[in-house]
C-alpha cells in the first residue's frame, strides 16, 4: 500500500481478545453475556449483522445497532428511545471503549462486542469476530446453520478474502479518501482489475469458493451491495455501476434476494452516513436521492449456475423482532 | 426558481448587444472581424462550438478555445502556445470584458464573442449568440447548412428550449451547488421528471421537433453528453445514469455519432473543469478516471425512426485544421 502523503492509509490496530469456546482469553462463549454492537451503514459490521443472522444467533448474542452518523468524538445510539442502548444503558460506542481502557488511543469502530457485565469492549477486530461466530461459537448456532468457514476451503477462502480486502473493500475507501490523484489512481486501479477478474471467475461458478455461500461471499458482499449507493459517485469508483456489470451484479442481487443479506441493508442509512459524515468528501453534507433501487428485486438467472446455498443447512427464518430495517427496498 | 438561502441562482444579467445582419447594435455581421471565444468544458460554449461548425462558419468566425480551469479571476487562453491567444493577444479573458467596461461588475464567462479591432466583448449572452448565428449570419453559412431555427417550428423549439433549460440545463447545476437537501431535492426532481418526459418525448421521434435536427438538439445534447462524465457523480444527479435511459442515451449517442457534435467533446477537458474548478463540491481536486466513454460509438438504432438529420442541407465536412479535440472518443 502506498504512503506518500496524499494516500489514505486505513489504522488495521484493533482490540484482538478473541471470544472463545475455551475462553482462552479470559472471555469464554456464553449465551447472554456480550451484545454486537454494530451500524447499518458500515461494511464492516454489515459482515457480522450477515453472519450472526445466517447462524442463528440472535438468542445467544444480542444486537445494539448505532445510527448511521457520528461525530469525530464516536457512534451513537441515536436510534435508540433516549439516545441510550436498551441494553448497555450507555450514549456513545465511545464509552465501552473507554471503560476497557480509560486511555484507549485508537479509533471507535464497529463491529464491537461488549462484555455486558462490565461494559467493556472486548473486541472490534472484524476481521476476527465473523470467523469466531463461525467456529467457536458452533455449540449455539441454530439446527441447519450453514458452514460458513468450511474447514476444507480455508485456504481458498482465505486467499481470496485477501485479495478482496486489499482490492475492493479497503481500496474503494483509498480511492474516496486520497488526497491527491497519484494514489486515487492506484487505488482505482487495483479495485477494477480485481472486479474484473470477479467478474469472470463468478461467471460460471455461483458462488466464491465450493457450491455454497461462505465468508468469502459475505465479505465481498457488504462492498458490492454499496457501490452504486455511495463508493460509485462519493469514492468516485465510477468506470461504471455496479448494474453495468453484469455477473457481480446479478451475483450481488441473487445474494440480496437471500434470507439474511438484503434484510440486513438500510440504503437510506449507508447514504447518510457516508454523505454526511464525510465532511471532507461531500462539504455540504447534502445525501443524494439515487440511485433508484428498485432493481434490487429483479430476476437475476443464477439458479441455472446450480449451486446450494446453504450447503447441508437451511436458510434462516424470519428476521428476529425488533431487527427489521427501518427502509427495506 | 427557489430563492430560499440554500439555492443555486444562476445569474442571468449578460452582455446583450447583437451582432446582426443589419448591424442595428453597432456591430455588423462582418466576415474576419469577430473571435468566438469557448472553453470545451461548458456546456453553454459548447452550443455555439456545434452550430458554428454545423453551419460552416468557420472561415468567417474564429474560434479561441480557453482551457478547462479557471481562477476565481477569469478563464485563461493555457492551452495557447505562451499562454495568449494567438488573435486577441490576451491572457485572460476578464481583459476582453473590461476592455468593454473596466468596472464589469458580472461573471466573466463563455461563450463571448469578441470584436477583434477594438479588443472588446461585444456578447455573452449564449442564448441569443447561436440563434443570431442560426439567422444574422446566413450570408456566411455554408453550402449545404441546415436550418437549425426554421421558422415554422420556432414556437414549439422556443417552448422545448424553455422547459429544458429550467428542468435539464440549469437544474443540474441547481442540484450540483445546492448548499441545503431542500433545494438539491426540488432541482432533483424537476431533473428527472422532465427527463422521464424526454424520454417518452424520443420513443417515437428521432429528433425534437420535427424530423431534423433543430437548436432543441443541441441544448439538450450538450447536457446530456456530461451526464454520466460529471452531472451524475459531481452534481447528485444519480437516479440513474445517461447510460440507464435507453431512449435518451440513444438519441444522446445518434447525435454525438453525427458530424459536429461528438467531435467537440473533450470529456477529460470536462471532466478537469468540474472536478478541478468546483472545490466547494470536491475539495481535493481529484479527477475521477470514469466513466468508461467507449459505449459513445457503439450502434444507436435510432435510424430505424426515420429522420432527416440534416434536412435538405449536408453533414458538415471534417472539422477545421487546429479544431480537433485533443482526447476523441
Amino acid at each position: 500500500m502506498g504512503t506518500d502523503g496524499s494516500a489514505y492509509v486505513r489504522d488495521q490496530r484493533y482490540l484482538t481478545t478473541r471470544i472463545t469456546a475455551d475462553g482462552r482469553d479470559g472471555y469464554p462463549v456464553e449465551p447472554g453475556r456480550y451484545r454486537l454492537v454494530v451500524s447499518r451503514a458500515c461494511p464492516w459490521a454489515n459482515r457480522s449483522v450477515i453472519v450472526r443472522r445466517l447462524l442463528g444467533l440472535e438468542p445467544v448474542l444480542s444486537m445494539g445497532i448505532c445510527g448511521p452518523t457520528h461525530d469525530e468524538r464516536s457512534w451513537t445510539f441515536d436510534l435508540d428511545p433516549g439516545g441510550r442502548d436498551p441494553v448497555l444503558k450507555i450514549e456513545r460506542l465511545q464509552e465501552a471503549f473507554f471503560a476497557r481502557d480509560p486511555d484507549y488511543p485508537l479509533g471507535i469502530t464497529v463491529p464491537a462486542i461488549v462484555d455486558i457485565p462490565t461494559g467493556k469492549v472486548v473486541t472490534n477486530d472484524f476481521a476476527q469476530i465473523t470467523l469466531d461466530l463461525s467456529t467457536e461459537w458452533r455449540a449455539h448456532h441454530r439446527p441447519g446453520a450453514p458452514d460458513l468457514y468450511p474447514e476444507r476451503h480455508r485456504d481458498e477462502i482465505d486467499a481470496i478474502n485477501a485479495d478482496v480486502f486489499r482490492d475492493v473493500n479497503n481500496a474503494v475507501y483509498e480511492a474516496g479518501f486520497a488526497k491527491g490523484q497519484d494514489a486515487y489512481e492506484r487505488a482505482y486501479r487495483k479495485l477494477f482489475r480485481r472486479l474484473d477478474i470477479l467478474e469472470e471467475h463468478l461467471a460460471t461458478r455461483r458462488y466464491l469458493v465450493g457450491d455454497t455461500i461462505t465468508e468469502a461471499d459475505i465479505r465481498l458482499f457488504t462492498t458490492l451491495v454499496r457501490f452504486d449507493a455511495v463508493y460509485h459517485g462519493h469514492f468516485k469508483c465510477n468506470r461504471g455501476k455496479l448494474a453495468e456489470m453484469p455477473v457481480l451484479w446479478a451475483y450481488t442481487r441473487d445474494l440480496f434476494q437471500t434470507p439474511g443479506f438484503g434484510d440486513t441493508i438500510d440504503f437510506p442509512q449507508i447514504k447518510e452516513h457516508y454523505y454526511v459524515v464525510h465532511r471532507d468528501v461531500n462539504p455540504t453534507g447534502v445525501v443524494p436521492l439515487g440511485p433508484d433501487t428498485s432493481g434490487w428485486l429483479t430476476p437475476h438467472g443464477r439458479d441455472r449456475l446450480g449451486g446450494r446455498p446453504f450447503g447441508d443447512g437451511t436458510p434462516p427464518g424470519p428476521v428476529a423482532s425488533g431487527e427489521a430495517v427501518t427502509a427495506p427496498v
